[in-house]
This record gives C-alpha cells, structure tokens and sequence, in this order.
C-alpha cells in the first residue's frame, strides 16, 4: 500500500461528465411515427404537448410527421415555439387556462394563430382584448381546472358575444394515472365530458367544434368516434410511469440518464452520481422506485438525494462495479427534461429551449 | 351578456409573469449574518453549501461575512464559483466523493484551492492525479456515502502514501431531517463520527484535523467541541421542510415563489399557476403540503401537477380571488431554485448561474 503500482483504477472511461440525459433518435423517431399512424387510423388529428421534450428539434419532427400544431402550457413556451410552429403552418394550444396579459397574448397572436385555454369569464375577455381564438376547457374528472361540461355552452355563447373565435373545447383525463382500470375509465369519462361540452358549443352555433383531449396512458383506449385529436406528450420518449400503467413497453424508451455508480462501500446497495436535480422527485404512489435500471434487473432505487440514488441489490442480483457508468429510466420524463439544459442525441446536441419557461 | 361594460376584470396588476421566485434581501442578509455569528460563538469555521442558493452574489455575501471557504455538491458547481473563492483567499470543498476525472480536477485545482471529497482508494487516486487535497468522507447513519469512521485512519495512509494532503474528514447527518429528537440525535451522532475519524487521522499523522458537519436542521445541536466546522446550506432561504422541523421560524424565510390564482370554479379549493416545475415535488413524509400560503393559514396545498397546485380551502378559511398574486413557501427551496434561472431579488436580478451543473 506504499507505490502507485496498486493503485485500484477507476473503471469507466469518462467521455462526458454524469450524469446527463441522452436520446436514443431511433427510438424517438419511431415512438412519433407510430403515435401519429395510430391517431391517423382512429381519423384523429395529432397536436402533440411539447412540455415533456421542450425542444425545438423534437417538435420539428413531430409538424413534420404530421401533427396539426402543437400544445404548450404556458406563453412562455408558446413564445419560444411560436417561429417553428408558423413556418410548418400550424397553430398553437396554451392548453391550460392562461393566466397572461391580454398585451403578451396579442404579441404572441401576432407572431403565430392561437388558441388559448379558458375556464372562465375573465380568461375569455382578455382573449378578446388580445384577439386570439379560445379553447374552452372542461373538467373530466380531474378535479383541476375547466368548467363542467355543461357550463360550456355559456362560456360559448359569452366568447361570441365578444367577438372571440371558439375552435372547441377540450380536457385532460389525468385520472388515467393510476392502476388497473383507471387509464380506460379515464377515457370513457373524456369522451362523455367533451361529447356533451360539444353539444354545447353546436347550441351555441359552433359548428363542427374540436373535441380535444389525450394523453399517454389513455392514449390507446381513445374514443375515436367522439374526439376530433389528440394532445399525448410523454410518447415520446416514455419514462417509469409509463411502464408500470402498461402504457409503455421497454423497447419504447428513448430517453435515460446516464450516471456513474460512485460508491459501492455498503453490501446490498451501491450509490449513483444522478439524484432528484436530475431525475426529478416525482413518484406516484403506484410506483415503488425512484427509477429504473434496465441492465440491472431486481434492483430498486430505493433512496434519492439532491445528487445521488441508492440502489438496492437484493442477495443474488448482479450489481455494476464502482467507475462503472449506468443508465436510469427516470419515473416522469418530463420533470427530468425540465432539469437539464441538454440532450445527447446519438452524436448530436439539442437544447432544451423552453426549459424552465414556467411564465 | 353582450357588452363589454359588465365583463369581469382580472384582478391583478401583472407587473411580472407569474410564477417567478422572489427573495427579500433584508431577510437573507440577516440568515447570512445569524449563522456566521453563531458558528462564531461555538468556535466554528462556516463553510456554506452553495447548493441551495447557486448564486454568485450570495456566496459574495457568505465569504465577505466571514465564510472560510465554500462546500459544493459537484465539479460542475466548483468550476461556476472558482474565481469568486479565490478573489477571497479561500478555499472550495466538493462535499461529496466526486467521480470527475484527474484532468478536470487538476485544472480545477490551478483555478482554486480545491479539497475533492474521498470514501475510497480510487477517489484518492484521482485527487493524486489531480494534485487537489482531500477530505475523507465518513457516515454518521445516514447509510449513503462515506466510511465507517474507523476506516479513515487507513484511507488517511492511503493518502499520504500518495503524497495527497488530508484536511480532515467531513460527514453529512442526513438524518437529522426527521421529527421529534432527530436532529439532535443526528447532531450526536454526527459528533461520534467525526471524533472516531479524527482519532484515525491523527493516528496516521495528520495534526489538527479538520472535523466538518453540519447541516441546517441539526446546527442548533452542534457540538462544539468535536467539529471544527459546519457546512449547512439551507439557512439563508429557509423553507417549509425547515418550518416543519422547528429549525427555522417564519421570519427567516427569505424566499417565496410568486403565484397567480388562475381558477377559484370548485368550491373549498384555488389553483395557482406554479407547479412541480417550479415549487419542486419533494415531500417528505412528515409534511403535509406541497408548500405553505403565509397570507392564506388554514389552507393546504394538496396537489401538485406540472404547472398547477390545488389548494384546499376548508369551510370558514379566507381564500383569494381570482387573478390575485399570492406568494407560496417551498417544501425544499434547493428544489426550487435549481429550477429556475433568476431571483428576483428586490429589485435586482440574480442569476442562478450553477443552475443545473449536475456534472
């Protein structure tokens, strides 16, 4: 223990600095076209979320597969999108009820057609005093925002009123979050909610309104026959969540962290260089990891710190060697996008333009 | 219903878009004073964790108060802060085994007076490489990273066999976050640790050991006779983790985050327009809310989504209209402020330049 001669080595070879996210663009490209074949054969249009990717190649891909515009959640990611979405012809959905000023939402009108979310008189005067069109959102058993659906004829009638353009309405099933039945449960109360928010909007001389609603889980159990589209996000990339609903198999993950196992000192866990700054804190109470490491099967990311995961290694289950670099399937793809600045796309770099665009 | 005469207002003067993080200045001078005179009064050195803050300016403030130096969680953050530790002569500790490479530390190390945390020999390896000192990073029960205390007196050898100057050893007592006697529990054990560790170190040499601990929650507990320094991180925001754990009292929080009410449609509850993305989705399980509404007590912020929280509005309890700004506590405010790029502090803007500087 004297000489560098027996010196233990560190294992990994270092390309890039863990942990950080990478894409696989196969995977990517193939989850964008299969989503968009599947709402093509239901007769639905595609106007994919882009909160989960934020990035500007990604929506690209997406107008250009076929995508009717795209949904954002706040103006500021409708700003940084807005050039991309007006080159491909499209129009955007701020597919909540917007909390900005009639004057940015004017600016934003200008620059690309827009459709914001509304829930209520206020929301529906200041799209007037902006002059861009409305959405009307209607709750379909979240519980969160939007009207109940038979509100929604008089929100229609009071945007004419006014002179504002109603597209449709819309809602999100986020109720399909959940186990067993939830995710089909969740698609029969959407089709019932917008189903009857339309006959609203038909009373009030909206013709042929777009019945929006969608997401990844409820995605395969849509009713074709009510919805006009569709505003899934997670498909892209797919991440925890989405396995453990069955709403993902594994060969659909595009996304993963890569990290490097920096501690192996306690038997039966070794400990990551990738914590909550990176994959993000959010686990459903149907989920009972922090993560997922596809090349080590029987292991539970049991523990999670602003930097580092614990992972647990039951008696019997391969772990990795201390240097050793790792990948992990994080449980909400979004919340770990949101997180970082970067993606490593096979051999290319792509910013995540609107990250942190919360305003 | 026709014109715009009887069209409900919004409420609020939108001066900026909400949600964005606010920090008073008076109040973070002062938690910056407060803990510098305390570890003061205990014969402590304080080497604050920029981790929660990630900003230049405040690590200005904790050094020209009297900080001996600066703890960091990543090589990422040493290199945003380099120049400002050594424009004050001091030093930078990356509080945790660091999985960099011997080259970028090196070149970190001609940048700044670097002391690169070590639990094994091929950390120590690196930092030999390198040319940085080390810190031996021992646990105190926290059961992440870190020897047994009794193994520092071999890895202290280790080191020196290589040439590697040993400051000391550094333990993190994680489990101070806990309720009833955690965080003196926390802090005792804390004092175990470091004191068996330094037996070992002086044993292999090394005279006047530094012995580092500390963390907000278990500060109050400090021994002062065993550690030498404290390292805590979240004391110049406060949040509402450290509200729940009695550490820290409602006048200390410095930093809140900037709501709007976007919705009041469901009877006992509002939503805001900040969600995850912005108050962050830690939880532990002795707190139950998602954060806390200073101006609104009673309330509960039940559910969070990306951009929404849903807050709970008992019978009897004030609520705000719709449209009005309301300020939330975070649960972890290290969370929050890595997920956003700017503090609006007073009137000034305050970069959060090591945002996201994982790696």
């Amino acid at each position: 223990m004297t000489g560098s001669e027996d010196r233990p080595t560190w294992k990994a070879v270092a390309v890039r600095a863990t942990p950080y996210v990478r894409v696989d663009p196969e995977t990517l490209r193939s989850n964008i076209a299969a989503m968009q074949h599947f709402c093509d054969s239901q007769g639905l249009a595609l106007r994919p979320h882009i909160k989960t990717h934020k990035s500007i190649e990604i929506a690209r891909l997406q107008l250009s597969e076929g995508a009717v515009g795209l949904s954002v959640a706040t103006v500021g990611e409708a700003e940084v999108f807005a050039d991309t979405v007006a080159e491909h012809g499209a129009d955007v959905l701020i597919a909540y009820p917007v909390a900005a000023s009639a004057e940015r939402l004017g600016r934003l009108g200008r620059r690309v057609r827009t459709i914001v979310g509304v829930d209520s008189r206020e929301g529906i005067g200041r799209a007037a005093d902006a002059g861009v069109a409305v959405s009307i959102e209607v709750d379909s058993g979240l519980g969160r925002t939007g009207v109940p659906a038979e509100d929604a004829r008089a929100l229609a009638e009071y945007s004419r009123s006014l002179g504002v353009t109603v597209t449709g309405v819309f809602t999100f099933p986020g109720h399909g979050y959940g186990m067993r039945s939830a995710r089909r449960d969740a698609a029969s109360d959407e089709a019932a909610a917008l189903s009857r928010a339309c006959d609203g909007l038909r009373a009030a001389g909206i013709t042929d309104p777009v019945a929006s609603g969608g997401s990844t889980p409820t995605a395969a159990f849509v009713h074709g026959d009510v919805l006009t589209e569709l505003r899934p996000g997670v498909y892209v990339f797919m991440d925890a969540v989405q396995l453990a609903l069955g709403a993902a198999t594994p060969e659909k993950v595009a996304l993963t962290v890569r990290t490097t196992v920096i501690s192996t000192a306690v038997p039966n866990q070794f400990v990551l260089d990738a914590g909550a700054k990176v994959l993000g804190m959010d686990r459903p109470g149907f989920v009972a990891t922090h993560g997922l490491l596809p090349a080590y099967p029987g292991t539970r990311l049991a523990r999670l710190w602003e930097h580092h995961a614990v992972v647990e290694t039951p008696d019997g289950v391969d772990r990795p060697m201390l240097g050793e670099q790792v990948n992990v399937v994080p449980n909400h793809v979004c919340a770990t996008v949101n997180l970082v600045d970067e993606l490593f796309v096979g051999n290319e770099v792509w910013q995540v333009a609107a990250r942190g665009h919360n305003a």
